[in-house]
């Protein structure tokens, strides 16, 4: 099941999962562009259906399985958008899914989970604690797993993102998405491996859940640590999975700040009139950040995603 | 120059501003189509250039003037954000800007004028006042006024944004637009009379600002009350022109309560994943009230703008 996804397998998950998800538009801004010197093309996911990415990687992975492996339900454990994708997907299948969560998931992500109908565990915010409430989920339902990032169908569902981009816009210099455990980054680099070979695909991680870029330049998987960035989608760590595609096929790991993260954030809202999360932002700072050599590139960023509690945002003194 | 502009008017007014406005997108969102239980097409003027709709008729003013006419300038009165469009086309057009505003007018809107390099007086949040500032500004420098609605190039200009609508669209049972000086909708209203003539438009107003809903029971122009709704855009009175072309081409007015407004504009945030100010909001509130029968209409909605004070949000406790 987790052998590196190619082309091929990138392709039939964007036809698997056509009638189900939303193709987002591209959009630009000249004010971004101005700021940074580089042309933007952004990738609009936090219009798609719940409101991320995950979608397609859910979706793609549910329909993936047979009627028989489906029938008793579905299972993961998520911080929030993978989970209500999978709760969605499974609706769509008309199949239950169990979901484990970490207890200081945001409300408002907890909430569209359970409004979706899955079967909801909270649990310690913890790697092993998630796995372990996963288990248990699983021993006593039958649920196929559907891991957030360590599946390569979920792994081929994310990169028909960049694939829509790169269909429509195309001629890429950079091509830049958040990394947390590593399922959005792999996609689009296996995408553009195949797709856009001039591209160079970066990963953006908050310097407070730098665990990604660290393996990265040793060469060896470390630990994600507890951490509380505001970007709660970055909070995981890679899989064996995800770290071989990202160090085969992505070009360089950028980190940025927290308080990066939130003027990005707001400058998109600002400028762009569009509602991202914090993990959305996190490719936008990277590029206002003065750190990388962009000027005149055409660079496509994935923004991931758009659930934000308007109850408790960043700037709010 | 102010006869009531015809279809071939918005037309050329179309064209000549094309070359500086965006065409901006058409949204639908399943969830508010849910909710409403009517097919919507929203026209993102939120995403338009200075944030709103109010450029298109700032910019077909502008550039229907004469080189010498625009030589001394271009002047004007506004609560915000037909300030911040007559600063930019005149800076498009390589003349100054001479802006009245309000005293109350919130911080991000002046801010946004005076970046575009206007010349700002402030006065008391009063028509009179506005007026008076107004008319000594001109006198001073011998700018050309381009009033925020009673002007028939600013009408036509507004117009085109229901134009692209229709055009994109179509096969519209209702259109709606927010009221305040009326020039969006007279614009829409005109629009829609000629091309879809089967769409009934409707008009939508702060029930705490609500005089053009009084003058239109009434039959008769009364005064704008000093009003603090949250809707800023839609403080203002109808002018003899724009109340003319509402009585003629609106087929009603429907009010809505601030709390209605505010939770409108917070479920475009949320489930469209958007920014709209306060002002874009109201349309929604109308559909979402209960109070219209909609069940089943195709219906084409402007979102006049976006641009909020993040700092100051209307949920925020």
């Amino acid at each position: 099941m987790n052998e590196v996804p190619g082309i091929d397998v990138i392709r039939e998950a964007a036809e698997r999962i056509r009638p189900f998800i939303h193709r987002t538009p591209v959009l630009t801004c000249r004010a971004l562009d101005a700021l940074s010197g580089a042309r933007l093309f952004f990738k609009c996911e936090n219009f798609q259906n719940v409101g991320a990415f995950k979608i397609r990687g859910a979706t793609n992975a549910v329909f993936s399985l047979s009627d028989q492996e489906a029938a008793p339900g579905v299972a993961t454990h998520s911080s929030g958008n993978h989970a209500a994708a999978l709760a969605q997907a499974a609706r769509w299948r008309g199949v239950q899914a169990y979901v484990v969560m970490p207890e200081n998931a945001p409300a408002i992500k907890q909430a569209a989970v359970a409004g979706y109908g899955a079967d909801i565990t909270l649990c310690q915010p913890t790697l092993p604690a998630r796995e372990r409430g996963l288990a248990e989920v699983v021993a006593r339902t039958g649920a196929a797993v559907v891991h957030p990032y360590d599946d390569a169908r979920v792994i081929a569902g994310q990169g028909t993102a960049a694939l829509e981009l790169i269909e429509e816009v195309g001629g890429f210099d950079l091509l830049m998405a958040p990394v947390g455990g590593g399922g959005l980054v792999s996609g689009t680099a296996l995408c553009a491996a195949a797709l856009a070979p001039g591209a160079r695909v970066i990963a953006t991680e908050p310097a407070q859940a730098d665990d990604a870029a660290r393996s990265f330049r040793i060469g060896s998987l470390v630990e994600a640590r507890q951490t509380h960035t505001i970007a709660d989608g970055l909070r995981t760590g890679l899989s064996e999975l995800t770290f071989g595609i990202i160090c085969k096929y992505v070009y360089d790991i950028v980190t940025v700040g927290e308080d990066e993260i939130i003027a990005a954030m707001r400058l998109v809202w600002e400028r762009m009139k569009i509602v991202i999360e914090p993990s959305s932002a996190v490719p936008v700072a990277a590029l206002l950040s003065g750190r990388m050599r962009i000027a005149g590139c055409r660079i496509g960023v994935i923004l991931s995603g758009g659930n934000v509690d308007l109850d408790h945002l960043p700037w709010r003194p």
